[in-house]
C-alpha cells in the first residue's frame, strides 16, 4: 500500500480542533488541488468560499444546526455549484444558455464538480496531517446563507467543509461490506441477498458502537437509517433551488 | 509538497490505454479507497458496478457517445447514486420513507456520496500508475444503460471512471485561476471581475491549444461553454429519473 491509498483509508471526520488557523500556504495547497480534480467538459461548475471572519463562521455554524465546529476550526470551506460565471459569458457573448442552465443535467454536473473537486481538498489536507469534517448542515437554512453569503442566482451553497489541527483521533466506522457495495457486471438486487448484507453490517455496527470507548451505545445501520429517513429534511429544497435559477426541468 | 498532494496536482484525463487488464488486488484497493471517503450521515447512497464483459463495455462505450476508451482499458467502474438498499430496510422494518426517497435533497445526497467515493477511487488509481477517465457520457441513454446493467428503481447511474494502464501523457489543461474560484468571506458577484478574469483564463487557454504538441487548434473557455451550453443536451433526464423513483420533490 502506498502513502495516497493509506491517507485515503485514515480518513475520518475530525470534529475537535486545536485554536489554530491554517497558514496562507495551506489554504493554497488545498484549493490548488481542489482545482485539480476532473470537471465535466472543463466547466469548472462549482466555487469556493473561505470564510475565517468568526462573527460569520459563528452565524454559519447556528444556521448549520448548531454544529459547534463550524465556528472552531482552522479554516472553514463553502463549497458551491455555480453557474454564474456561465452565464456571464451567455451575457457577454450575447447566446442563450437559459435552457441548459435550467435543466436537471446541468445541476447534476454542478454538483458532482463541487464534490470532485471538495473530495481534493479534503485528502489534500488530511495529507497535511489536518482533519475534515463535510457539513451537509448547511443546506439547514439556505435562504439565510445565500444572503450572509452573497451568492447570487445560479449559486447553490452545497456543503461546508471544516479544516484544522485534529484535537482528537475517533475511531473510523466500518462501512458496508464490500459485497454489498461493489458488483461484477450488473447491478444485485435480489432483495434476499440484500437483507442479508445488511444484517452483516447491522451486527458490525452494532459492535463497533457497544465496543467503543467513547458515546458507547446500542445501534445499528437500519436504527440510523431509519431515523434519519422516516422524517423528511430540507423539503424547501426544491423551492430554493428554483427562487435560484435551478428549477431542475 | 508531499506525495499525496503531487498525485493529485499531477491529475490528467487518459484517454488511450494499454491492452492490459487491472488484477483482482487493483481493484480491490480501488474500492476499498472509495468506501473510505464521507458519506452523509453515514447513508452511504451509491453501488459501484464493475464491469469487465468485452461485449458490455462495447455497448456501454457506443451508448456513451461512442467512446472508444470505454471499452478499451484496463477497468470499467460505474458509479450509481443508489437508495435501493434504503427501501430494503423500509420494505424489512414496515417504515415509510417515500417523501425523502422523492425529495431533492435525497437525490443531491446520493449524487454527492457517489462522487466523493469516485473521486477517492480515481485518487487511488493514479496514485498506482493508472490513468482515469470520467465518462459523463454514460447520461446519454440512460434507459438502454439501466437495461444492460439492471439497476432497479432507486438506482441511478451516474456516471463512468475508466482506469487503466496510461497510452499516453497529455498535457494538463489549465484551470481558472485561483482569484476566479475562491474567494474570500463571500461571493464575488461584480460582473467586470467575473469578466476579466474570464478574459485572463480565455488567453491562458487560447496559449495551451496553440502551442500544445498534438491537436493544436484555436479556442478559449468562452467558446468551449459556448458550444458545450447553447444546445441543452440530457434534457430527457428529469423524466428518466422521474420513471426511476426520483423525482425530485
Amino acid at each position: 500500500m502506498n502513502d495516497v491509498i493509506q491517507t485515503l483509508l485514515q480518513h475520518r471526520s475530525i470534529r475537535k480542533f486545536e485554536n489554530r488557523l491554517l497558514d496562507k500556504e495551506q489554504i493554497e495547497a488545498i484549493v490548488t488541488s481542489a482545482q485539480a480534480a476532473s470537471t465535466s467538459s472543463n466547466v469548472q461548475a462549482y466555487a469556493i468560499i473561505g470564510i475565517t471572519d468568526q462573527y460569520k463562521k459563528e452565524r454559519l455554524a447556528q444556521l448549520s444546526g448548531d454544529q459547534p465546529y463550524v465556528a472552531k476550526n482552522g479554516h472553514l470551506f463553502i463549497f458551491c455549484a455555480d453557474l454564474y460565471r456561465h452565464k456571464v459569458i451567455a451575457e457577454t457573448e450575447q447566446v442563450d444558455f437559459s435552457e441548459t442552465l435550467q435543466s436537471t443535467e446541468m445541476y447534476t454536473v454542478a454538483v458532482i464538480d463541487a464534490a470532485l473537486a471538495a473530495q481534493n481538498a479534503a485528502i489534500a489536507a488530511e495529507s497535511l496531517g489536518l482533519g475534515i469534517c463535510y457539513i451537509g448542515g448547511l443546506r439547514n437554512e439556505l435562504y439565510e446563507v445565500s444572503k450572509l453569503l452573497q451568492t447570487p442566482e445560479h449559486v447553490f451553497p452545497l456543503f461546508g467543509l471544516v479544516v484544522g489541527y485534529p484535537a482528537h483521533t475517533p475511531e473510523q466506522k466500518p462501512r458496508l461490506p464490500m459485497s454489498a457495495m461493489y458488483y461484477e457486471e450488473q447491478y444485485v438486487h435480489d432483495t434476499q441477498k440484500v437483507r442479508t448484507s445488511i444484517e452483516q453490517y447491522n451486527d458490525e455496527l452494532r459492535n463497533y458502537y457497544d465496543s467503543r470507548a467513547k458515546n458507547s451505545r446500542l445501534d445499528t445501520w437500519s436504527k440510523q437509517i431509519i431515523r434519519k429517513m422516516s422524517v423528511p429534511s430540507r423539503i424547501y429544497l426544491k423551492d430554493f433551488l428554483k427562487s435560484k435559477g435551478f428549477p431542475m426541468k
